[in-house]
Protein backbone atom coordinates (compact mmCIF):
# COMPACT_ATOMS: atom_id res chain seq x y z
CA UNK A 1 0.00 0.00 0.00
CA UNK A 2 1.10 3.44 -0.55
CA UNK A 3 -0.19 6.68 1.30
CA UNK A 4 -1.52 9.93 -0.66
CA UNK A 5 2.56 11.14 -1.19
CA UNK A 6 3.36 7.68 -3.05
CA UNK A 7 4.97 6.85 -0.09
CA UNK A 8 5.24 2.91 0.78
CA UNK A 9 3.50 1.77 3.94
CA UNK A 10 4.88 -1.53 5.19
CA UNK A 11 2.58 -3.70 7.45
CA UNK A 12 2.71 -4.13 10.82
CA UNK A 13 5.23 -7.42 11.05
CA UNK A 14 4.35 -8.49 14.75
CA UNK A 15 0.90 -8.69 13.38
CA UNK A 16 1.83 -10.71 9.89
CA UNK A 17 3.71 -13.23 12.16
CA UNK A 18 0.46 -14.06 14.12
CA UNK A 19 -1.73 -14.06 10.51
CA UNK A 20 0.75 -16.02 8.97
CA UNK A 21 1.00 -18.52 11.77
CA UNK A 22 -2.46 -19.18 11.94
CA UNK A 23 -3.15 -19.66 8.37
CA UNK A 24 -0.35 -21.98 7.79
CA UNK A 25 -1.09 -24.26 11.24
CA UNK A 26 2.75 -23.20 12.33
CA UNK A 27 2.62 -24.05 16.10
CA UNK A 28 5.87 -23.32 18.77
CA UNK A 29 5.60 -27.02 18.89
CA UNK A 30 6.46 -27.81 15.22
CA UNK A 31 8.87 -24.99 15.35
CA UNK A 32 10.80 -27.40 17.77
CA UNK A 33 10.55 -30.01 15.74
CA UNK A 34 12.35 -27.84 12.96
CA UNK A 35 15.18 -27.25 15.39
CA UNK A 36 15.37 -30.36 17.05
CA UNK A 37 16.79 -31.81 13.34
CA UNK A 38 18.97 -29.36 12.38
CA UNK A 39 22.11 -30.67 12.61
CA UNK A 40 20.85 -34.09 10.97
CA UNK A 41 18.79 -32.50 7.82
CA UNK A 42 21.69 -29.91 7.29
CA UNK A 43 24.03 -32.22 5.48
CA UNK A 44 21.29 -33.06 2.97
CA UNK A 45 20.18 -29.46 2.60
CA UNK A 46 22.46 -28.86 -0.36
CA UNK A 47 21.16 -31.83 -2.86
CA UNK A 48 17.61 -30.26 -1.65
CA UNK A 49 19.31 -26.89 -3.51
CA UNK A 50 20.85 -28.35 -6.68
CA UNK A 51 17.51 -31.17 -7.40
CA UNK A 52 14.97 -27.79 -6.64
CA UNK A 53 17.25 -25.33 -9.66
CA UNK A 54 17.71 -29.03 -11.63
CA UNK A 55 14.01 -29.17 -12.10
CA UNK A 56 12.77 -26.04 -12.53
CA UNK A 57 15.61 -25.28 -15.17
CA UNK A 58 14.05 -27.94 -17.00
CA UNK A 59 10.63 -25.69 -17.22
CA UNK A 60 11.18 -23.44 -19.86
CA UNK A 61 9.35 -20.72 -18.26
CA UNK A 62 11.45 -20.42 -15.19
CA UNK A 63 14.64 -21.78 -16.95
CA UNK A 64 14.08 -17.84 -18.50
CA UNK A 65 14.45 -16.33 -15.13
CA UNK A 66 17.81 -18.63 -14.17
CA UNK A 67 19.95 -18.05 -16.77
CA UNK A 68 23.72 -16.75 -15.55
CA UNK A 69 22.09 -16.30 -12.69
CA UNK A 70 22.06 -19.96 -10.47
CA UNK A 71 25.25 -20.04 -8.81
CA UNK A 72 24.13 -16.79 -6.45
CA UNK A 73 20.85 -17.74 -6.32
CA UNK A 74 21.71 -21.71 -4.72
CA UNK A 75 23.84 -19.91 -2.39
CA UNK A 76 20.95 -17.64 -1.37
CA UNK A 77 18.33 -20.51 -1.48
CA UNK A 78 20.64 -22.76 0.61
CA UNK A 79 21.11 -20.11 3.53
CA UNK A 80 17.27 -20.14 3.41
CA UNK A 81 16.84 -23.62 3.79
CA UNK A 82 19.02 -23.85 6.42
CA UNK A 83 16.83 -21.33 8.04
CA UNK A 84 14.38 -22.98 8.47
CA UNK A 85 15.23 -25.49 10.82
CA UNK A 86 17.27 -22.73 12.24
CA UNK A 87 14.04 -20.34 12.90
CA UNK A 88 13.16 -18.17 14.66
CA UNK A 89 9.80 -17.40 12.95
CA UNK A 90 9.58 -14.32 14.32
CA UNK A 91 8.77 -10.50 13.09
CA UNK A 92 12.39 -10.85 11.56
CA UNK A 93 12.21 -13.77 9.50
CA UNK A 94 8.43 -12.29 8.18
CA UNK A 95 9.79 -8.86 7.34
CA UNK A 96 12.99 -10.75 5.61
CA UNK A 97 10.47 -13.41 3.74
CA UNK A 98 8.26 -10.40 2.97
CA UNK A 99 11.36 -8.79 1.17
CA UNK A 100 11.82 -11.88 -0.56
CA UNK A 101 8.22 -11.94 -1.85
CA UNK A 102 8.73 -8.02 -2.58
CA UNK A 103 11.66 -8.89 -5.21
CA UNK A 104 9.96 -10.94 -7.02
CA UNK A 105 7.10 -8.91 -7.94
CA UNK A 106 9.91 -6.45 -9.11
CA UNK A 107 11.19 -9.01 -11.25
CA UNK A 108 7.72 -9.66 -12.55
CA UNK A 109 8.00 -12.66 -11.87
CA UNK A 110 4.44 -14.68 -11.89
CA UNK A 111 2.94 -15.07 -8.34
CA UNK A 112 2.17 -18.62 -9.37
CA UNK A 113 6.26 -19.35 -9.11
CA UNK A 114 6.02 -19.06 -5.60
CA UNK A 115 3.83 -21.35 -4.88
CA UNK A 116 5.03 -23.84 -7.75
CA UNK A 117 8.60 -23.05 -5.94
CA UNK A 118 7.03 -24.32 -2.52
CA UNK A 119 5.67 -27.10 -3.74
CA UNK A 120 8.97 -28.48 -5.32
CA UNK A 121 10.90 -27.82 -2.61
CA UNK A 122 8.71 -29.27 -0.18
CA UNK A 123 8.61 -32.65 -2.54
CA UNK A 124 12.57 -32.41 -1.85
CA UNK A 125 12.15 -32.04 1.87
CA UNK A 126 9.93 -34.59 2.24
CA UNK A 127 12.01 -37.19 0.65
CA UNK A 128 15.40 -36.29 3.10
CA UNK A 129 12.35 -36.59 6.06
CA UNK A 130 11.62 -40.46 5.10
CA UNK A 131 15.59 -41.10 3.85
CA UNK A 132 16.36 -40.49 7.87
CA UNK A 133 13.23 -41.11 10.01
CA UNK A 134 11.07 -43.19 7.99
CA UNK A 135 11.27 -46.02 10.38
CA UNK A 136 9.59 -44.16 12.85
CA UNK A 137 6.48 -42.82 11.60
CA UNK A 138 5.18 -40.59 14.79
CA UNK A 139 8.54 -38.66 14.34
CA UNK A 140 8.17 -38.60 10.27
CA UNK A 141 4.24 -37.46 11.21
CA UNK A 142 5.92 -34.48 12.91
CA UNK A 143 8.26 -33.24 10.57
CA UNK A 144 6.55 -33.80 7.80
CA UNK A 145 3.46 -31.03 9.27
CA UNK A 146 6.27 -28.88 10.72
CA UNK A 147 7.68 -28.77 7.10
CA UNK A 148 4.41 -28.22 5.81
CA UNK A 149 3.17 -25.25 7.94
CA UNK A 150 6.79 -23.62 7.82
CA UNK A 151 7.07 -23.43 3.99
CA UNK A 152 3.19 -22.77 3.58
CA UNK A 153 4.14 -20.02 6.65
CA UNK A 154 6.58 -18.40 4.30
CA UNK A 155 4.35 -18.61 1.16
CA UNK A 156 1.83 -16.72 2.84
CA UNK A 157 4.31 -14.19 3.78
CA UNK A 158 5.85 -13.66 0.23
CA UNK A 159 2.42 -13.05 -1.37
CA UNK A 160 1.14 -11.31 0.81
CA UNK A 161 3.43 -9.14 -0.19
CA UNK A 162 2.55 -9.79 -3.83
CA UNK A 163 -0.92 -8.64 -2.83
CA UNK A 164 0.54 -5.02 -1.82
CA UNK A 165 2.33 -4.32 -4.50
CA UNK A 166 -0.45 -5.08 -6.56
CA UNK A 167 -2.63 -2.65 -4.68
CA UNK A 168 0.29 -0.67 -4.80
CA UNK A 169 0.52 -0.78 -8.88
CA UNK A 170 -3.41 0.31 -8.31
CA UNK A 171 -2.91 3.24 -5.99
CA UNK A 172 -0.60 4.39 -8.19
CA UNK A 173 -2.49 4.60 -11.54
CA UNK A 174 -4.87 6.76 -9.95
CA UNK A 175 -2.44 8.96 -8.44
CA UNK A 176 -1.59 9.48 -12.00
CA UNK A 177 -4.80 9.88 -13.88
CA UNK A 178 -6.57 11.71 -10.65
CA UNK A 179 -9.12 9.56 -10.91
CA UNK A 180 -11.12 8.16 -7.94
CA UNK A 181 -11.32 4.62 -6.95
CA UNK A 182 -15.10 4.93 -6.95
CA UNK A 183 -14.93 6.33 -10.55
CA UNK A 184 -12.24 3.77 -11.57
CA UNK A 185 -14.72 0.63 -10.19
CA UNK A 186 -17.47 1.63 -12.13
CA UNK A 187 -16.29 2.54 -15.48
CA UNK A 188 -14.73 -1.06 -14.74
CA UNK A 189 -17.48 -2.83 -13.96
CA UNK A 190 -19.17 -1.08 -16.79
CA UNK A 191 -16.73 -2.21 -19.33
CA UNK A 192 -17.15 -5.93 -18.17
CA UNK A 193 -20.22 -5.86 -18.98
CA UNK A 194 -20.82 -3.98 -22.23
CA UNK A 195 -16.93 -4.11 -23.91
CA UNK A 196 -17.49 -0.86 -24.85
CA UNK B 1 -5.92 -11.20 -20.46
CA UNK B 2 -8.25 -9.51 -22.58
CA UNK B 3 -8.50 -8.48 -26.10
CA UNK B 4 -8.46 -5.33 -28.12
CA UNK B 5 -12.31 -5.18 -27.54
CA UNK B 6 -12.03 -6.57 -24.04
CA UNK B 7 -13.05 -9.75 -24.70
CA UNK B 8 -11.87 -12.30 -21.78
CA UNK B 9 -9.06 -14.75 -23.16
CA UNK B 10 -9.00 -18.18 -21.92
CA UNK B 11 -5.47 -19.69 -21.67
CA UNK B 12 -4.56 -23.24 -23.74
CA UNK B 13 -6.02 -25.34 -20.41
CA UNK B 14 -3.77 -28.69 -22.20
CA UNK B 15 -0.49 -26.69 -22.16
CA UNK B 16 -1.76 -25.17 -18.59
CA UNK B 17 -1.68 -29.03 -17.30
CA UNK B 18 1.66 -29.64 -18.84
CA UNK B 19 2.90 -26.63 -16.98
CA UNK B 20 1.38 -26.84 -13.81
CA UNK B 21 2.36 -30.81 -13.52
CA UNK B 22 6.13 -29.78 -14.43
CA UNK B 23 5.62 -27.20 -11.63
CA UNK B 24 4.46 -29.43 -9.01
CA UNK B 25 6.13 -32.75 -9.87
CA UNK B 26 2.92 -34.69 -10.24
CA UNK B 27 3.04 -37.44 -12.57
CA UNK B 28 0.62 -40.11 -13.79
CA UNK B 29 2.92 -42.39 -11.06
CA UNK B 30 1.30 -39.78 -8.14
CA UNK B 31 -2.17 -39.61 -9.69
CA UNK B 32 -2.14 -42.97 -9.59
CA UNK B 33 -1.18 -43.37 -5.91
CA UNK B 34 -3.88 -41.38 -4.91
CA UNK B 35 -6.54 -43.37 -6.99
CA UNK B 36 -5.06 -46.33 -5.54
CA UNK B 37 -6.67 -45.30 -1.99
CA UNK B 38 -9.60 -43.44 -2.77
CA UNK B 39 -12.02 -46.12 -1.31
CA UNK B 40 -10.39 -46.35 1.73
CA UNK B 41 -9.85 -42.34 2.49
CA UNK B 42 -13.00 -40.99 1.27
CA UNK B 43 -14.65 -41.50 4.48
CA UNK B 44 -12.27 -39.75 6.65
CA UNK B 45 -12.83 -36.53 4.26
CA UNK B 46 -15.78 -35.63 5.55
CA UNK B 47 -13.77 -34.70 8.64
CA UNK B 48 -10.72 -32.94 6.52
CA UNK B 49 -13.23 -30.44 5.30
CA UNK B 50 -15.09 -30.08 8.71
CA UNK B 51 -11.73 -29.29 10.44
CA UNK B 52 -10.28 -26.86 7.81
CA UNK B 53 -13.62 -24.62 8.17
CA UNK B 54 -13.30 -24.84 11.34
CA UNK B 55 -9.66 -23.49 11.90
CA UNK B 56 -10.51 -20.83 8.75
CA UNK B 57 -13.43 -19.89 11.13
CA UNK B 58 -10.91 -18.78 14.12
CA UNK B 59 -9.28 -16.53 11.68
CA UNK B 60 -10.43 -13.17 11.98
CA UNK B 61 -9.19 -12.16 8.70
CA UNK B 62 -11.36 -15.20 7.22
CA UNK B 63 -14.09 -15.52 8.99
CA UNK B 64 -15.86 -12.18 7.15
CA UNK B 65 -15.87 -14.20 3.90
CA UNK B 66 -17.44 -17.41 5.47
CA UNK B 67 -20.37 -16.23 7.34
CA UNK B 68 -23.75 -17.52 6.10
CA UNK B 69 -21.88 -19.60 3.94
CA UNK B 70 -20.38 -22.30 5.17
CA UNK B 71 -22.76 -25.05 4.82
CA UNK B 72 -22.86 -24.21 1.12
CA UNK B 73 -18.67 -23.99 1.14
CA UNK B 74 -18.43 -27.28 2.72
CA UNK B 75 -20.37 -29.41 0.32
CA UNK B 76 -18.12 -27.82 -2.29
CA UNK B 77 -15.14 -28.87 -0.34
CA UNK B 78 -15.87 -32.02 -0.17
CA UNK B 79 -16.33 -32.55 -3.70
CA UNK B 80 -13.37 -31.15 -4.73
CA UNK B 81 -11.51 -33.55 -1.73
CA UNK B 82 -13.07 -36.68 -3.47
CA UNK B 83 -11.84 -35.32 -6.85
CA UNK B 84 -8.28 -35.12 -5.96
CA UNK B 85 -8.28 -38.85 -5.43
CA UNK B 86 -10.16 -39.82 -8.28
CA UNK B 87 -8.90 -37.17 -10.71
CA UNK B 88 -7.87 -37.76 -13.85
CA UNK B 89 -6.10 -34.54 -13.51
CA UNK B 90 -6.75 -33.46 -17.02
CA UNK B 91 -7.42 -30.39 -19.02
CA UNK B 92 -11.05 -30.12 -17.33
CA UNK B 93 -9.86 -30.43 -13.92
CA UNK B 94 -7.04 -27.89 -15.01
CA UNK B 95 -10.22 -25.70 -15.93
CA UNK B 96 -12.42 -25.92 -13.23
CA UNK B 97 -9.32 -25.45 -11.16
CA UNK B 98 -8.83 -21.98 -12.94
CA UNK B 99 -12.35 -21.17 -12.55
CA UNK B 100 -11.85 -21.42 -8.97
CA UNK B 101 -9.21 -19.27 -8.82
CA UNK B 102 -11.13 -16.02 -11.12
CA UNK B 103 -14.10 -16.72 -8.67
CA UNK B 104 -11.82 -16.19 -5.69
CA UNK B 105 -10.12 -12.81 -7.31
CA UNK B 106 -14.11 -11.42 -8.22
CA UNK B 107 -15.22 -11.82 -4.29
CA UNK B 108 -11.75 -9.98 -3.64
CA UNK B 109 -10.23 -12.71 -1.78
CA UNK B 110 -6.80 -11.63 -0.88
CA UNK B 111 -4.17 -14.37 -2.83
CA UNK B 112 -2.58 -15.75 0.08
CA UNK B 113 -6.26 -17.04 1.56
CA UNK B 114 -5.11 -19.63 -1.87
CA UNK B 115 -2.04 -20.45 -0.06
CA UNK B 116 -3.05 -20.71 3.06
CA UNK B 117 -5.80 -22.13 2.79
CA UNK B 118 -4.07 -25.31 0.71
CA UNK B 119 -1.62 -25.43 3.52
CA UNK B 120 -3.94 -26.16 5.96
CA UNK B 121 -5.73 -28.77 4.17
CA UNK B 122 -2.76 -30.55 3.44
CA UNK B 123 -1.92 -30.56 7.06
CA UNK B 124 -5.75 -32.50 7.56
CA UNK B 125 -4.30 -34.54 4.44
CA UNK B 126 -1.20 -35.33 6.15
CA UNK B 127 -2.82 -36.68 9.37
CA UNK B 128 -5.82 -39.03 7.74
CA UNK B 129 -2.71 -40.49 5.52
CA UNK B 130 -0.24 -41.28 8.72
CA UNK B 131 -3.51 -42.62 10.48
CA UNK B 132 -4.30 -45.41 7.96
CA UNK B 133 -0.62 -45.93 6.62
CA UNK B 134 1.77 -44.90 9.51
CA UNK B 135 3.31 -47.94 9.99
CA UNK B 136 3.72 -48.18 6.22
CA UNK B 137 6.60 -45.71 5.37
CA UNK B 138 6.84 -46.69 1.85
CA UNK B 139 3.07 -46.29 0.99
CA UNK B 140 3.24 -43.18 3.54
CA UNK B 141 6.17 -41.38 1.79
CA UNK B 142 4.09 -41.97 -1.72
CA UNK B 143 1.31 -40.34 -0.71
CA UNK B 144 2.87 -37.83 0.74
CA UNK B 145 4.28 -36.94 -2.43
CA UNK B 146 1.48 -37.44 -4.25
CA UNK B 147 -0.61 -35.21 -2.40
CA UNK B 148 1.80 -32.16 -1.82
CA UNK B 149 2.35 -32.42 -5.49
CA UNK B 150 -1.92 -32.88 -6.44
CA UNK B 151 -2.35 -29.93 -3.91
CA UNK B 152 0.33 -27.97 -5.60
CA UNK B 153 -0.67 -28.10 -8.93
CA UNK B 154 -4.12 -26.77 -7.87
CA UNK B 155 -2.92 -24.24 -6.20
CA UNK B 156 -0.74 -23.38 -9.04
CA UNK B 157 -3.36 -23.04 -11.49
CA UNK B 158 -5.61 -21.30 -9.06
CA UNK B 159 -3.13 -18.92 -8.69
CA UNK B 160 -2.44 -18.73 -12.98
CA UNK B 161 -5.90 -17.33 -12.64
CA UNK B 162 -5.01 -14.79 -10.50
CA UNK B 163 -2.08 -13.53 -12.35
CA UNK B 164 -4.38 -13.21 -15.57
CA UNK B 165 -7.03 -11.13 -13.36
CA UNK B 166 -4.37 -9.03 -12.10
CA UNK B 167 -3.38 -8.52 -15.72
CA UNK B 168 -7.16 -8.22 -17.06
CA UNK B 169 -7.28 -4.90 -14.97
CA UNK B 170 -4.37 -3.54 -15.44
CA UNK B 171 -5.85 -4.00 -19.57
CA UNK B 172 -9.02 -2.59 -18.67
CA UNK B 173 -7.36 0.55 -17.10
CA UNK B 174 -4.99 1.05 -20.13
CA UNK B 175 -8.42 0.75 -22.12
CA UNK B 176 -10.59 2.96 -19.81
CA UNK B 177 -8.00 5.93 -19.49
CA UNK B 178 -6.86 5.09 -23.00
CA UNK B 179 -3.40 5.35 -21.80
CA UNK B 180 -0.49 3.20 -23.76
CA UNK B 181 1.16 0.75 -21.47
CA UNK B 182 4.29 2.06 -22.19
CA UNK B 183 3.18 5.44 -21.06
CA UNK B 184 1.96 4.43 -17.94
CA UNK B 185 5.01 2.18 -17.11
CA UNK B 186 7.17 5.36 -17.86
CA UNK B 187 4.69 6.87 -14.98
CA UNK B 188 4.98 4.86 -12.69
CA UNK B 189 8.67 4.28 -12.67
CA UNK B 190 8.87 7.99 -12.37
CA UNK B 191 6.18 8.24 -9.53
CA UNK B 192 7.83 5.89 -7.58
CA UNK B 193 11.80 7.37 -7.46
CA UNK B 194 10.09 10.94 -7.10
CA UNK B 195 7.03 10.72 -5.38
CA UNK B 196 5.66 13.53 -7.31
Amino acid sequence: MIDKKGNIIKPDFVELTRYAKQFSGLTTEKENVLLSIKEEVAPLLGAVTDNFYHTMNDIPEAASFLEGRITGLKQTHLNWMNSIFTGPYDETYTESMYNVGDIHVRVNLPVEFMSGGITLICNELYRITFDIYGNNPVKTQSIVNAVNSAMGFSLFVMQKSYHASVDEALDKFLLITGMSKALFEKLSSTFSTTNF
